[in-house]
């Protein structure tokens, strides 16, 4: 894997596709973030797959909406905001119109009248897809910082 | 708004768009970090806005700048150090030649030898127009995931 | 310095170097927090200079290398993950092919078992070159905001 053996691919994303992913993360969890649950999950394929720790892995839109409804529904409850954050983007084209998107990710979680607080530490491992003009999630596979074996 | 329903705004900005928006707030941040207040104001417009929680509301640079002088100088004496962080920026053209810009923003806040630490999650809302060649701010609203209804 | 007296450079980075840039601290990070040191020096240039606090400055690739060699085998012995986050990144043209580069740098720590933390709040600043193409390390300097005079 590239970042594990340092072999570089052979192009970076040009600075459009880069700019967009970008804006795309930017998007895609503040939909999260909001709770907008069923707008969140239409920014991944019909077909998605979603894989993160702690929770079953969900396969297709519908079930990634329906697991992530019932957090949201937790979180509400609680009243904690959770605030998810992507950052040191690594966009690697897989030459057949799909990305390879490697993020580092925080996520902030910060208690009903209590200060704000790093929650985790993760890396997320997507595969983007163009469907229509627009990026997707066609995968994602999420590990955990404090999970590592 | 865009990260309550999902709509998506009929473009994302260009990538020279997004890479200047990132410049901007890379160095706009920097003045404000490291003390040079009159600086920082001037990339805001003459009638800029700033509305953040916390502080009363300032109309135009030189209350921004009033304002913010008070704030660093109380920061000064206790030593303390402070960075603001955006990413997770959205750029949104408004159209007419502005922009509606909205970041995710963590402060960290560094005691005089003590350990840094997370201080706040906020999120910033601003409106850029350029002037003369340079994006400016022209009204800065900031929430604080903390003070969360 | 820019940050300092907030003076403009004549330009900002183009798109295309500033998501470059961008990618590159994606992937050199990577590569050290992964361990992957050797690949990782080699994004620096063979006289490159790494001056950092709390350990030697290190003089030419192979020092960089063998002092982050040491550091990386004591964190493998603890069991702890690093994660090393660039943002806020300014890219300051010099003219001449090289790039002033300054980021905002968080590192986040997690103990084997434990949580995640925020360890450190850095400022880095780079001196990148274009050797055959790529993008290289010339010259690093980090200052820690927690040893902040």
């Amino acid at each position: 894997m590239t970042t594990q053996t340092g072999e570089r691919p052979a192009r970076f994303a040009s600075a459009e596709l880069y700019a967009e992913v970008q804006q795309f993360y930017a998007r895609h969890l503040r939909l999260l973030d909001s709770g907008a649950i069923d707008d969140w999950a239409r920014t991944f394929t019909e077909d998605g797959t979603f894989e993160v720790p702690t929770v079953p892995a969900a396969n297709g839109r519908a079930a990634i909406a329906a697991s992530m409804h019932r957090a949201a529904a937790a979180l509400a409850e609680s009243g904690e905001v959770r605030r998810h954050w992507h950052g040191m983007v690594d966009v690697e084209p897989f030459g057949d119109g799909t990305w390879r998107v490697s993020c580092y990710a925080m996520v902030f979680a910060t208690p009903r009248g209590g200060p704000s607080a790093l929650f985790r530490v993760c890396v997320c491992e997507d595969v983007l897809v163009r469907v229509r003009g627009e990026l997707l999630v066609r995968a994602r596979r999420v590990t955990r910082d404090d999970l590592a074996p």
